[in-house]
């Protein structure tokens, strides 16, 4: 059974899939308004770096056609989305990345339409809207052919450390299609490799228990849920020998953030010997950020702890730290799958290599 | 306020705090036969190395003295109790051990009516219950004094490191009174130190949100509540400068059972340099089982890591592996918390001296 696309954009509606109704229920929320996408965002109904970029993408379209025909009007119009946008979650950098790439080619609109005054009269917001909407379509695109390139650059690893584990989603639903750690695993299943996934539930949100597990499901991927702190048990067993993670954010230095908990298995890995591998398209490196301690960690709301599935699960006056991250320094991470290659041992002087060979 | 009691006799009637409830509602179940004892043993109503050995002690006297006055019908009564109770949980030794210390009672008790006979006619079951009621009631009160002991033993390490973290509860709830890991904070804290608790949530079922987290909340100790795969960022954020945790069973070599996420500790405070210490009471080693290897671990219903608090978090036909307690080895185990004192860096050279000096 197919894994339902996270993100659909078709006549003029952005249709966001509520990813927090999973595994239970199929929803789709139908977004017409940059606002609708902004609280789709803050309330995870759609997650995951990727994703989160592709949805911001399409949310700078949304109702632009009927918008003002002033150019400057226009224009704040797009820079006040932008930063609305920008602001509706801190760590995942493809969030801005997105919106940026967004705000460019509205901007070479604008130049252009300034250069050549009066080449578009009228319906200047539907010829923007229009020219967003292939730059959007190529945020997806390219996603989606990032995610296959990491699939194809990694299911070697899966071939040879066929007992995986993994954390939170960085599936199908946290991107375009495929996924980024789990890319790799869907590939080498389809090509007969006999692999076995340890899922961890990863609380607060149960990512890993309700969206990982379903999509592992879905695509016929051998599997077993662990709470998140059975993880070092099941290694000792010595039921792992390979772990793959996505990532919000990757420093410059080559530290990595992501979802809370990840940094906990780097170091299990690094005690048991398990090679550590985090998956994630280029757009997710941030060269802007020198190392992991410059990138914001969001905290959420204490309700999540104290709560399960919004049944109270602890004393309600108990105070809670909730940070939706954490960052894995670099010397944890044994590689860095991206589109373009694997950089082993990820570090300053690597990610530059990387990035100056255009690998 | 007071904490509850988690196990209290009285009237002939055991009374078993239903710790399945916590922290919700604060309700007592009021066994009066051995089948219900097992029953809130298997379930988790009473949970907690020593208050399951407690009241499984309690357990081998319900009704007996309305039993038969035939001796053997007598002694085949008790020692059914007893192989039923010692099956309820695997992996906890206080269970067998208290068990087994009743039975040692009851049988000096059948040899003495053997020796004289005729010196006790008629009744010998209401004879025979108050025998072993001494016997539960010296367990329960040297439970209580280890605990305060274990308290008194290891208050100045939380004044020395008063940033501490634990795991599940091995507080008041899950002994007599006071707790093993929890005693020395509960001391420390009394004393004036500012110790602040960082408390695992400790998944499938909880304990530490429901429980440590009230228990603390009860007696005024400053905590802070987060999901198990915190702790590392916790810890490299240097808000941790200790972790106590308790213990199921301890192997004559060290080696420590405990409730699943422990070893997950033990390998972090490795990384981290962070001292980590097991507290129990002296009835938790057990030199009859050589190495943690030799531990059976329990592992329980699916349904407790598909589910949370009885709702559904996962695909429903996911596989599941649950085991409930993981295996810390003695070489992370930077000290073993006793009533009798703290054995550091255990090993079985460690622990055969301390047993042999009586220490």
């Amino acid at each position: 059974m197919e894994i339902p696309r996270s993100v659909v954009f078709e006549g003029g509606v952005l249709r966001i899939l509520d990813q927090r109704l999973l595994p239970g229920k199929e929803v789709y929320l139908e977004c017409t308004s940059v606002t609708q996408v902004i609280e789709a965002i803050r309330e995870l109904s759609v997650r995951g770096a990727p994703a989160i970029g592709i949805a911001a993408a399409y949310a700078m379209i949304l109702g632009l056609e009927s918008s003002s025909d002033d150019q400057s009007g226009l224009r704040d119009e797009v820079l006040s989305r932008a930063s609305q946008l920008k602001a509706a979650r801190p760590t995942a950098v493809n969030l801005c990345w997105a919106v940026d790439r967004m705000l460019v080619n509205a901007e070479s609109f604008f130049d252009l339409q300034r250069q050549k005054a009066g080449l578009i009269s009228g319906q200047m917001g539907q010829h923007l809207a229009s020219v967003l909407m292939d730059a959007a379509d190529s945020i997806y695109e390219e996603d989606r052919e990032a995610c296959q390139a990491i699939g194809e650059n990694a299911w070697h690893l899966v071939e040879r450390y066929p007992q995986v584990l993994t954390h939170c989603n960085a599936g199908s639903l946290a991107v375009s299609e495929f996924g980024t750690a789990l890319a790799p695993i869907y590939l080498a299943n389809q090509r007969g490799v006999p692999v076995h996934v340890y899922v961890d539930e990863t609380r607060p949100l149960l990512q890993g228990s309700r969206l990982t597990a379903f999509e592992l499901g879905r695509q016929g991927v051998d599997c077993t849920l662990i709470s998140d702190n059975m993880a070092a048990h099941v290694m000792a067993l010595g039921r792992v020998d390979l772990v793959i993670v996505g990532a919000d954010r990757v420093a410059a230095n080559g530290d990595a953030a992501n979802k809370i908990g990840t940094l906990n298995l780097a170091i299990l890995c690094r005690h048991f010997n398990i090679p550590f591998y985090v998956a994630c398209p280029c757009s997710t490196i941030d060269l802007n950020t020198e190392t992991g301690s410059d990138i914001e960690i969001e905290e959420r709301a204490a309700e999540e702890v104290r709560q399960v599935l919004g049944q109270p699960s602890a004393p309600d006056d108990v105070a809670v730290f909730n940070p939706a991250f954490d960052v894995t320094p670099a010397d944890l991470i044994t590689g860095l799958i991206t589109e373009k290659g694997i950089i082993d041992r990820p570090s300053y002087e690597q990610l530059r290599i990387f990035e100056l060979s255009g690998a």
